[in-house]
């Protein structure tokens, strides 16, 4: 039995029960799903500046996580804020909500098209698809202006506008397959597919099954060299409680 | 529940054997796992020429399993020949041996290195490590010079040299995991991974709960575009049987 | 004197003809030309699919070629289908009509678009493009919805839809070159470049003459690691005569 | 004239002294130069997550700086932490030490060679060398495993292992400049670059001098698109006063 | 105090005072500028042709600079023409303004794109882009169709026509910032940043402020290895008096 | 009947005739080879500033004959100086020997090493590996120390120097061919390739192959936009003559 811990790393908790619903949906009956969101921090994530804050409290739930035996962790932000970091304080397996739909886009498609919610946010999709080395998969990055708290609130339209934008994905960029690019769509994946009409992949049920499988291989994140424990060392003021302990 | 066809492409039973336990004991409870190697072709696969003898012959393992319903499939073959002809032809989820474990090892490592079997393979595996976009994931690729079935043999001693070859991948490559280069190490991968101390991937047990993983996911191959069911057509003489069906 | 075998992997002997008129069209007076195709195997190629088949078939062609003492050899589709496993078969050089097309046309100008049949086969161009290290010249590769089978047809208008789409390649794409994307077009080159205004250039008459050069330089494939000849083996089934032999 | 702020994210005075000491070596007569710390934060930064908590804190020093008028900023840090975020936030330039060197190096030399502390810290750096375009510039990153801390200490010997390292980077990397991997190696520079005959570059002093050249070009960070001022947002709990205000 | 050598590699004088005047513009008051133009070669440079040969006279004046002591060199035209071999010339740094420009526009923006004269220039820009490694943050080439030598001609429009090509730029390849693709265009700086909104980056000046930079670091060009100073060499006939003489 | 200019770049003219009769000795009977070199410039090429140099004096001999009339051209030095002007400037096919050796190795091999004459020019092949796309087939650049007119002193032990670099190439760097990196090697190709036991390559002789058999296949240069003749331009001075004249 694994038993995971599923980030939202903003602090919207009605964004967080969308997640820990699509998380549920798609994990094994030996799974269970732990989801949380920190308390501090931006409610949403649309910025390298909501990122770096986020990331930091993200980090304080996965040392929380990690104490209470958490078998493997997903972090639901599509910019997989503080992913090597988190690595880094894991033992088990921690995997990013982009970094999981890329590789599943990858797995059944030749090429994909992110669509997202905010235009400023498409150069970090664009990053993270060069760091994940997916560019040749990579048909296009689109934003449909939605703004991530516009999701949780049916009467925006949101909904019309992704799907939108995915059609022009599959028209204009030649995709064969949709990522979506934000934790606050999981669920409106089933709909969308059903609609367009090629798969659509949502990072935060791929991370949790790609978590499961790796827990499933006895795969645990490799603490020789780059990615072990951080070595205990002084945190000051108000990020003292911050500070890596021994290990 | 998935029913999965692991496919060795090669033709040697006793390796198929192997593989079938490799991937039967990392399967959920509700999975079940069908392994199956062609009869014609190469008894093994360690060059260009016999990978594209065997996808070939594995080609009609897959039309056969498509036929018979099943959910996904995975290529048990380093090589992972015939990858995107497979997926042509197929519903579900296809996933190549060394396209799962190098992802595998990117999501848990900063730096692997393949560990495979005779030289002259390696370049296969380059050009894999390319395509899949983990230049920058990997830290080299190893030959140990064992051949492929002496891999079957326990008197070879192919698991010290397997065992040597690793420790030198950490030593002088600075890798931080170890690939597995062949389906017919997938019995080592556990006291390789207790003797050596990083994290061991064996591509067969991956690619069984990556496919898994897209199956629970209801992710099958796009048939959008560049993957869609090749179109019916005439094979003549010994490959008439080969001929694509109408879908 | 050279002797050049130029192999059509498809099995549409019409096909096979045109090829080999073309060769013959700029072989040099001491080159003797031969074009066959197998007997077993697609029609035409136009899928990963037709490409996996038929490249077992033309291996044979190569073993062949190889026992009768053939200098060199051209594999005359666009896919380059089993282009290192004939390498490994085979004493003298072998050159795909993809590969011949991509470095002549760096040679003589800045950007190319590919011009191809099927949309389907542009994702195979645009592999080929990524192995040959020619990403940096290509401007575009760009499907023009021909079956192969009707560039046989002087009746289909195939040659007007290639040609407006060359037209739109230099428009659109910036290209100042066009490499034509299937051996069957061989026969048009001259009056498409006639017309357009840029070069055309055909890769079976291109390979031919890249295959005649490394001939008379000398230059063999290398038989020094990763293309040396496979080691005998035992080939099962329906493909025990395709097992190597001794060398 | 010029105001500008640089900023070591660790929370060592010690060091900022080093730094601030090294930044105004370099600055013209008519550059002010104020060198802080965040007062919150790890000691030094040797991993993922020690980067990861400190840019949370060196942003609050970005938004402080912003509000007092800076002209400009340096990330004293060589991984460059939050880099893009306090771009987001600051009017001005904001420059890493990274980048400073690294840019700086592929000016005067063909090959450059980092040294830094920790062996674990390389592939922060390595990521860098991809994200700043400079993989054909970096010809080796090494580490001498001097921990951070004791470059304040002179009788930690770290001078000789750097010195050492780095001459071992020019006669086994083929590097012809050395970049020091670290914010509190700036006072080593000159001993270092008379010692062994090419050129030693440290970042702080080079992000130094091109924030004033971009400060005298009139360049401020785009407020274009991907790096205008994060939008107005409530962020909760300890990070409340952590939230973008209008702009 | 650092004395400046800024070299138009073309013959046209007036262009020569309008580079003068920029680069005077942005000097610190401890630097002397000094503008030249060889008296041999193309009155402007629109060519690789055209590059090539004013390459061999800006060397020249490479050399003359050298032996007179100045502390370091721009090239000022887009091109970059003779770069590498500049540096082998000359002890102190030498910065191409199209190098300054891309590198400076990746400390302030996530994307750029260039617009220069005429279309054939275009693909020179885009190997530099290549070469100095700014490809991700490149979003564009465009040219503007104004010969070179129009650009001192008021009368002639180029100004409007430039000014809509940057406007295309922002709106159709989502760059964030433009670098202005000729050494001609640096007294149009101000006014089209002024105009367009977004910042606009001028090689020459850009140049000038990074020369001044290194040479306030004591950053000389390596004359370790790849950069070393030419040996001593005859030259025959018209070009004797170009031979390297010894160091 | 072809007639090809073989241009030896640097003025030593029994490096001429060395390359003449390489040329000669594969060219086909009806391929008229001429070998020229400039009067003016360096006796050899061993740097940058020499391949600027010699770059411009190389333009007048392809000026010269294309006014002449030659169908197509070989520019016999190994860093390919001028390769982009030359072609602007003609109307039949350049091409450079390090680009047609380079080519040539990835049609027969799957990794080349370069060895060449000193070790500063190693940058020189290290970019053109890269202008040509060939990163993935290039195993190592390997200088051996010997002076470029040492190759024409046969006292000089630069054979033995060559062939124990070719050794160690493969050995060491897992070449299975070897590209000769100076024009000046030409007439060891056989000795060698019979002695090491891989593939040699020398550019002259493939490169006057590969113009042949672009000249066979009625393929120039394209003269649509990119390497369209110069347009007419006034050059000052002592370049006056070389201004580019209408066409």
């Amino acid at each position: 039995m694994a038993r995971i811990l599923v980030i939202n790393p903003n602090t919207t908790a009605s964004m967080t029960a969308t997640i820990a619903e699509a998380a549920r949906s798609v994990a094994s009956p030996a799974t269970e799903i732990v989801a949380r969101n920190p308390e501090d921090g931006p409610v949403s994530i649309e910025s390298h500046y909501d990122e770096a804050i986020s990331a930091a409290a993200m980090l304080q739930e996965i040392r929380r996580g990690e104490a209470e035996g958490f078998d493997g962790f997903v972090i639901a932000c599509f910019g997989d804020p503080g992913l090597l970091a988190a690595r880094e304080m894991a033992t088990g397996p921690v995997i990013g909500i982009a970094e999981a739909a890329m590789h599943a886009a990858s797995f059944i498609a030749t090429k994909f098209s992110v669509v997202t919610t905010l235009s400023r946010t498409c150069v970090i999709a664009e990053h993270l698809v060069r760091n994940y080395g997916v560019e040749h998969f990579c048909a296009g990055i689109r934003a449909c202006d939605v703004p991530v708290l516009a999701l949780e609130d049916e009467s925006s339209g949101a909904y019309q506008l992704i799907a939108d934008e995915c059609r022009r994905a599959i028209a204009e960029d030649g995709a064969n397959a949709i990522v979506l690019g934000c934790g606050g769509m999981a669920d409106l994946t089933a709909r969308l597919q059903a609609e367009i009409g090629v798969p659509v992949i949502d990072g935060v049920t791929a991370a949790v099954k790609f978590v499961e499988s790796l827990v499933g291989l006895g795969l645990r994140t490799s603490k020789h060299g780059d990615l072990a424990f951080p070595g205990p060392k002084t945190y000051s003021g108000a990020f003292s409680q911050y500070a890596p302990s021994q290990h």
